[in-house]
């Protein structure tokens, strides 16, 4: 690859030229490991992927430790609860991610399986075999668990990452790297195949979206904000990931009671996930019946209704704390016991409204008519579009991809979970005995 | 999609207003478009490319008529004879264009296959069906015969495209937009499947290129000038294509004569194109047999030989027209009978020169090794990687792909030649009871 980033000719001499330079040398670091992890075997990627699940669990009081500072300096600076419990680490938690890196284990290696080999009419023989994408960076938030499934994740595809999680975990994130480095130098692999960048300043991030010739894929794992700046940003290939305004559409022909359970899982088992459904959208003529049993379910959570103006008269009918929508509202991931409540003629009418407002990630309707639901499969365009069922679904997991990386809601490369095989790309090789053309 | 695009409150006043505006709303219009022909059938696609076709055919004078308006402009400013052979339309060529139509309609339909459809333990029926991408946009250089090519895989993937030429063939450009449209009403098609953007002003360019939740991914075509602006400026997704800067690798193993060959065709079969050869590495033990083949073939086209210090003593002892190499030399892509010439010790240094200096195109090494070959196909980090063969094969048709849109040079999506399946995204479709998670 061309490199076009020349080191400064003048010593660094702030701390933001030090942080530069560093993240420089650490790129062109990454990407010379990745030439060698790219060619390693299955098994020597698999006993550095054990030995990390044993150095992270043999020396965990290093890393609950370093983790403990984290959470200090974080109730300091006033953390929200919600965001300290996705922070805090503990040993059950130190084990369930160690089980993670025993699944990744069991997965099969994607890399080197060569589809589509053929003999063409002059003799060459040409096949499409699955490679590594190279060097991965990953700005994520301040979850330590994501550090470390998404290098494991990486490793495993052959991938060298270069990790930027959010600064309230940063010693947690320098334990866990040191102890993921120290199992690639036991395995016989260069350290550089797993990079923390140490600092976290937005520079340093946005540096990062520029670092052309050195990384060949960005994955952003955050907020609407997060997503939106590196699309905009960056001059690397990035895969958009997570944001999510997912819709329950409960047609004339739905089961009610199906309905609503479904709508009361889709919104309430864990509103803050991006496959969480932000809005429903209640055909007129059954609006009546689903509500009757969807009411009670969402009571229990005290969710809020914003509702069109049709809606909104049948909702206070029946007594349901609902307020008017705004035009915003139709827009917006809530994330919380919020919910969005729209009132559609036809399934036409929402589907065109999913494809306005929704951002592709996933989009269900509850019908028994068969046409309907095969028209909706049909016409939505969103990762994963469901028929009776919950978006909650939409996972590496469930999917049976074995584990994920991210949720892609872009139609570029990979679209929805990505597992290992989204970590590929592919090369061709060409086999000639001297053809000319 | 969200758009976050809103007309402007001010009417236009001013010509870049107005082509901004109209661009929007060419934009909003291909948008709507591709919801309709995403679920389009084959048979109508089809239908539509039979219909573009014979209008292309019967009506060629109106077309040739709006050639010869672009070459007059160009002879009178001056284009130089290689770029005005490009824009030429002939009645040969123009059937040519027209037999490429018809082996598009040959080619299978790659939407809504499944793949993986699998019935998980819930119950749940997952697949991954192909989808078009939606809305892709494409920038390209002054050729009419791309024009057609794009439209009709887009059209046969089910995308809507919206084409950006070379302002030099702006009116063969518009005649051809225009009989396409025909084309598409006449099968009951929306015209807006196919867009041309009229004002070919760099601003309009660089609007395509933001033109999020409009255009799905951006496709440019051209000189590595303009994918490097893309590749900086875009916020859509892009597919970088063709920047070649291709290597071949004469091993201490080689056949002379046959590296002697497989390089006189890499280069001078045809030059300008990015599967051609710009740099050869030779092994220094085998120089002296290889360029005693070499130079006579390379002679025929007077090719300018410009090397390191080792080689140029050699090829100046053998009477070669060589000059001294820069270091500009080994990341230049000359598109020309022009070669770089450079000395390797081993296999290995040929691998990392490769991996530093080369775009990430076509890789070639002569030899008869096999444990050279084999390293070689697995080292070199580039979409097409031979053995013992020329780097012109590098090409949807002769990869057996039917057609190509372009090569892309990225690891992300799709890489090497891109035909029909490469113009596709997936969607997953799930099939429920009910179930909730």
């Amino acid at each position: 690859m061309n490199t076009h980033h020349s080191t400064s000719q003048n010593q660094p001499h702030s701390t933001s030229d030090i942080a530069q330079t560093t993240l420089l040398r650490q790129a062109q670091n990454a990407k010379a490991a990745s030439y060698i992890l790219s060619t390693a075997k299955t098994a020597k990627k698999d006993a550095t992927l054990r030995a990390m699940a044993e150095i992270l669990s043999n020396r965990q009081e290093e890393w609950l430790a370093a983790n403990a500072l984290d959470l200090a300096a974080a109730k300091e600076a006033g953390m929200r609860p919600a965001l300290l419990d996705r922070l805090t680490l503990t040993p059950e938690r130190i084990a369930g991610i160690v089980e993670g890196i025993r699944q990744i284990i069991a997965l099969p290696d994607p890399i080197g399986r060569v589809d589509k080999m053929e003999t063409r009419p002059n003799g060459l023989i040409i096949g499409r075999r699955r490679v590594p994408l190279g060097v991965i960076a990953i700005i994520f938030e301040a979850r330590p668990n994501v550090t470390i499934d998404a290098a494991a994740l990486c490793l495993k595809s052959g991938n060298v990452c270069i990790l930027r999680g959010g600064k309230e975990a940063i010693c947690s994130n320098r334990c866990a790297a040191a102890l993921m480095r120290e199992a690639l130098a036991q395995a016989g692999l260069p350290q550089d195949c797993i990079c923390l960048v140490q600092d976290t300043s937005r520079e340093t991030a946005n540096r990062l979206m520029h670092l052309d010739g050195y990384v060949d894929v960005l994955i952003p794992r955050g907020g609407a904000g997060l997503i939106r700046t590196v699309s905009k940003e960056a001059s690397v290939p990035v895969i958009r990931t997570g944001e999510g305004i997912c819709h329950i559409y409960v047609d004339s022909d739905a089961d009610p009671d199906m309905a609503a359970k479904i709508l009361y899982n889709a919104k309430c088992s864990r509103p803050s996930v991006c496959n969480a459904a932000e809005c429903v959208l209640v055909h007129e003529a059954v609006a009546g019946a689903f509500w009757e049993k969807a009411l009670p379910l969402l009571a229990q959570h005290h969710v809020e209704l914003r509702a069109d103006e049709a809606a909104l008269a049948l909702l206070k009918s029946l007594g349901a704390p609902a307020v008017p929508a705004t035009e915003a509202d139709w827009d917006t991931e809530y994330d919380d016991y919020i919910l969005a409540v729209r009132t559609v003629a036809d399934p036409e009418e929402a589907i065109s409204f999913i494809n306005a407002h929704g951002t592709g990630h996933s989009e269900s309707i509850v019908t028994a008519d068969y046409f309907k639901a095969q028209r909706f499969l049909d016409a939505v365009d969103a990762a994963a579009v469901y028929v009776n069922a919950s978006t909650r679904f939409t996972d590496g997991g469930e999917f049976g991809l074995g584990a994920e990386i991210g949720i892609s809601t872009q139609k570029m490369h990979a679209r929805g979970p990505m597992g290992l095989e989204e970590l590929t790309s592919s090369k061709y090789v060409i086999y000639g005995e001297g053809q000319v053309r």
